[in-house]
């Protein structure tokens, strides 16, 4: 089957990477907006009994969802076979039950949207947190892939005696992968309760690693507060400027600012998201999915 | 069956209005936006085997629906018998066809969404162009209500001596309607051909409405070019600033600045878009919907 690979607004580069990478013809499409605010969307190619792949990260989705709907309908109307959503970060996936009562659980109706108009879903690390695969939430085939084999590689290219360190207890087993396959050691932060309010974050055998390079990794930054916190324990312990890296670089509000100002070497995501911290590069990864 | 009627953000004061109108409760809701872009939402009063009726008008569309998806699904699964969608302008009317090969036909697009999570809709004056009617593309039932009623008891009610205008000969019968309504005389504007290009607009009988308040009615105001060009027209005929009537006033862009300055006694709007513009109150039309 030919498949024919489609851009949203701002996801250029990627989306001809993975052309590139299949061997699959880029299409043109035009999408703007009226001056009432209603958008306007036009396939230039060929989309006859082809696979339509649609790239188009979710971030700040709201505003995207329309766009990509149209897109999918427009293209089966003009007799796609089927339509693929290549969204390697995928939004909506934190609200995954009443927290209180009559809450709306948005990512299990996100999950209904998306599954009514893609047939199928390829997304890198989705933030899966209290479930266990995206057959719970989403009706199509999904297909999760994984980061942290290019971001271990990236580490173990990039930094001079790295240390990965865990923010705390829960991330242990994930930093653990990323420092094996890195060839670095890792450490865990421990809290000490100092009474009933107080809690202290150590850094357990500091004085082993002065001369190492702290390499923080999460899933998402977002506000980057949990990492922001944790620059700041290793700076009291003192240790270096840490090397903080996130899978998916939203940067909300004035995130990436502070972040710069907390005292990091320096911060790398991988592009799922557009940014100018991006330096681990999806596109074969994603490719490798098809 | 109970009616309790929930509020989109912006829609407060009409949804108010309905909510007294009908006797029905007025729901509580909560709708606020996370610092990554995403929408929360939480329901605050019970509505189990209850009507849900939403209102949200759909000027500026995109950044809406998926709330709006979000309500409607958050509402059945804490167990609404319906919802539905009370949408005094409703977007997507216009790309009801492709007018280029390749075109999405929006429209159509559109109204599969909302079909598929609103049980009923309720709108006014949609824009019915190539279409007849609203089942054409919207497969739950529809109610079309009409604001022309009330705006030509507007028109009696506030001009003296109004004549209604017509801005050219596809408006003649709705401009008569309006006209006989409020008990004023029209006009139609006519276009005049002068060779191949040149075409000059004139006003018929203008001798005899100098002295008479034009009244420019149409149904959406959205960069107001339409009505600023007819303003034109009655300027260099002579004739007095005219009033302004849309039905549903968008306002895109810098237009009603524009619209002002082009020489108009004043502009008046229905309230199914929020604007300082607003004289026709459309509440009780939409009650009677029900």
């Amino acid at each position: 089957m030919n498949t024919i690979v489609f851009a949203l607004p701002g996801n250029e580069d990627l989306a001809g990477k993975l052309a590139t990478s299949l061997k699959a013809d880029i299409g043109e499409l035009t999408i703007r907006h009226f001056p009432d605010g209603e958008t306007y969307i036009r396939i230039h190619s060929d989309v006859k009994e082809k696979r339509v792949i649609m790239v188009c990260s979710l971030n700040n989705p709201d505003e995207k969802l329309l766009s990509l709907f149209f897109l999918s309908q427009a293209a089966k109307e003009q007799g796609a076979d089927c339509t693929c959503l290549v969204a390697p970060y995928l939004a909506y996936m934190r609200q995954d039950k009443q927290f209180n009562t009559g809450e709306g659980v948005t990512s299990t109706y996100f999950a209904r949207f998306i599954s009514n108009f893609a047939d199928t879903l390829i997304t890198i690390d989705p933030h899966l947190h209290r479930r266990n695969s995206m057959s719970e939430i989403y009706t199509v085939p999904c297909k999760v892939l994984h980061a942290a084999g290019l971001i271990s590689a990236w580490i173990r290219n990039n930094i001079e005696k790295p240390v990965l360190i865990g923010p705390d207890s829960e991330s242990e087993q994930w930093v653990e992968v990323v420092a094996k396959n890195a060839g670095a050691p890792f450490i865990v932060l421990e809290k000490i309760r100092r009474g009933d309010r107080e809690v202290e974050v150590a850094v357990p055998q500091v004085e082993r690693y002065r001369e190492y390079s702290p390499v923080l990794v999460d899933d998402i930054i977002s506000t980057a507060h949990t990492m922001i916190e944790t620059v700041g324990h290793l700076k009291r312990a003192g240790m270096k400027p840490p090397v903080c890296i996130g899978i998916h670089g939203i940067f909300a509000g004035n995130s990436f600012q502070e972040l710069q100002e907390a005292g990091v070497a320096t911060i790398v995501t991988t592009n799922t998201i557009g940014h100018p911290t991006n330096k681990v590069e999806i596109a074969d990864l994603i490719a490798s999915a098809f």
